[in-house]
């Protein structure tokens, strides 16, 4: 780390601060699964009922990250963890600003994820949406794991790169077998139990 | 750009639901002048006021991003501009959640200031920190322009880098002769005419 020039001029706002303006702990929740697991519509769907309920949130997704912060990056194991290191980093912005962060990404290694964690400085849950490769690859909805079983796609996890599940996720979505508004009411309750609003 | 993973889940908040929750508009406010120009101690001023006053917000600065984020780069000008690169997706980013990002950094580079601006979908205000060189020099804080004429810091904006400094900022402050109380008042008037509260 280079830091000769780092300003001196400290946050003047506190982590309390934030509680009282925002009503609720800034956190990261990361959700992780295979692709076609469901994480973005999860996230999507949660962030918009939490919202209702009037938490502050907003999703890193590969819609808003892999577009522009990450564009200088691709899928090899090395940009991968770039990517991650980069989603992490953000993330633990947000939740030092005060916000809840749900991110979304297939975020395949522990120790990657693992990092994410070390760098956050407020909650942070880790969130498996654990349908497994059969019921991600039966779905397909875009026909990415018909293309990597072919071999067009390469490094493609689940099927010619790894996914290391998590070993003690915070909470695990059953989102092969149950409903998107199923797992989004019972995700609501955990955040709501886990991050409770300010009366 | 690589999309191939990218999720089709759109996000399902609009701007203007964002802007119902927060009771304003996302924007970034981009500080940009030489070092010991004031910066930091500005944004984290207005921060602290425009909080006071209701107002969702987060300071980006040297502090919370080259130690995190941006802590693989230096101080080349290539690594210069991936570091106001990547804080331009990240202001982005926190103005499209709907918050006012405040941004503290040299960042000498008008092509560089002027992507930060481009690749933002909200409201963006570049506002000289106009302390010329003398003041700033003559401040040195931490003695970094002394060691920059010693020889001893290479590529120290001001001294042996270029600024180029806005040619069309959208406000700009007279930090050289006026208090920070007052630089802070007469910012704090202007966010407030350009990106009013709800009432």
């Amino acid at each position: 780390m280079m830091t000769r020039n780092l300003s001196s001029a400290a946050h003047t706002l506190t982590v309390a601060d934030r509680r009282a303006h925002y009503g609720h702990e800034g956190a990261v929740l990361w959700l992780t699964g295979l692709s076609a697991s469901g994480k973005s519509s999860l996230a999507m769907a949660l962030e918009h009922a939490l919202t209702g309920l009037g938490y502050s949130c907003y999703v890193l997704d590969g819609d808003n990250v892999r577009a522009g912060l990450n564009a200088n990056l691709g899928f090899s194991h090395d940009d991968r963890t770039e990517n991650i290191r980069r989603v992490g980093e953000v993330a633990a912005l947000f939740a030092d600003a005060g916000l809840i962060c749900i991110t979304a990404f297939i975020s395949p290694y522990r120790a990657d994820r693992l990092r994410a964690r070390q760098c956050c400085t407020r909650p942070f849950h880790e969130i498996h949406v654990a349908a497994d490769l059969g019921a991600c690859e039966a779905r397909d909805p875009k026909g990415l794991y018909k293309k990597a079983r072919a071999g067009q796609v390469p490094d493609f996890t689940g099927i010619s790169a790894p996914y290391e599940a998590p070993e003690q996720p915070d909470y695990i979505v059953d989102s092969a077998s149950e409903t998107l508004a199923a797992s989004v009411e019972k995700l609501i309750a955990y955040v709501v139990a886990k991050l409770p609003l300010a009366s």
